[in-house]
């Protein structure tokens, strides 16, 4: 292996995420899939399984408490549903992709012939041992500021366009608490032809405006008039 | 509910796990079960699975980084499955029983009657809320001493004399990476009577010896040897 070639890869994948290593050896540990390291065994290489194993906790914790925080009317089931469908391969390989954490890993040949570089399991297990080592490298709040920069931010920004949650039972059970009122949704606009539908939505209970929503849908808007009410109270 | 009772319960309780709470909301609230909660609708109190779904991983993430440090050449499999020991039910509602989380806890009216104060499960969820809130209420480093404190120094006691991982294999797959000469176990010393006996092993790679461990089988003894040589290599 050519150190030069070495270093350069690493400094360029560090600018790439916009963090530099102090101790560079973790970051190369987390690049290294576990076949590299098993074709190289005489130089005796670290692979980044126990790094992967220590970023996926992070990353369990600072989206937990992401969710707890920014979703504070949110039930216990729904935070776990809604964690399960942030902390999952297909959603932690879009995030590795975004980073072209593929074109930096470590993989011995038989992945590489057969396409490791392209795996979302490769890829998912990479960007967690990443997290692993800059937790390492660093601290929590490091970390922390590093898995908003690469995964929260872009969940952030899809789930504002397209909720994933029943925001409008969500609502109901919140008012249901303290008033048997119920709660109403009215459209205050619809407009475009028929294949290209616009709806905007107000929900109230008591006559009090709790949010509006605009979608393609009815359902759609109504259910970011719930997620934006949800928001407010 | 007595305002003067509710107050010296909940100091009575921060004097037993040392820890006091500038929001006293926050343990009042992972002391209470959803079935108190249910039944008290119109006090619109919180109950405590919105912190359980935060301790939880912050328990996860704290035994991780523990595990992580401790056994430095354990793999990434077998910090799982330790984890998974420590993490768990039984192991938690034990935590939470030291500390007789079920004396304090606002438990609904049927849930008294069945038991609720001596179920594993509710014990183990009040265990992880009373973790998210001293998290909430504090920092990461304070609820590390505490899961510390009240988790992680019984575990490590409880591991020294009962290690519950396949130490023996663990050397072995390690050695391996750098040597094709086999690791040598020897019997130093047999005593007792049959029905009680002990042993003293030890273990030796290349005529280096790596460690040794008493026990009352010879497997328990390797095993233990196996694990010291862990700890040193």
């Amino acid at each position: 292996m050519n150190k030069e070639n070495k270093y350069s890869k690493i400094e360029s994948f560090e600018k790439k995420i916009h963090y530099s290593f102090q101790n560079k050896k973790l970051l190369k540990q987390a690049l290294t899939h576990s076949s590299f390291a098993n074709e190289n065994k005489k130089y005796h290489l670290g692979h980044n399984e126990r790094l992967e194993f220590l970023g996926d906790a992070i990353l369990e914790l600072i989206v937990s408490d992401y969710l707890y925080k920014e979703y504070t009317t949110l039930k216990e089931g729904d935070l776990t549903k809604l964690r399960a469908s942030i902390v999952c391969e297909p959603s932690l390989a879009e995030a590795a992709r975004r980073i072209d954490i593929g074109s930096y890993l470590y993989l011995g040949k038989g992945e590489e012939l057969t396409g490791g570089r392209e795996r979302d399991s490769i890829l998912c297990d990479a960007f967690e041992a990443i997290i692993g080592a800059v937790y390492v490298d660093s601290s929590i709040e490091k970390v922390q500021k590093y898995i908003y920069y690469h995964l929260l931010q872009y969940v952030k920004s899809e789930h504002d366009h397209h909720p994933f949650i029943d925001y409008k039972t969500s609502l109901q059970e919140w008012i249901q608490k303290s008033s048997t009122i119920p709660i109403e949704y009215e459209i205050l606009e619809e407009a475009g032809p028929d294949h290209n539908k616009r709806f905007l939505v107000q929900v109230r209970h008591q006559n009090q405006i709790l949010g509006f929503g605009r979608g393609r849908s009815k359902k759609e808007a109504e259910q970011k008039a719930a997620w934006e009410a949800m928001k407010n109270i």
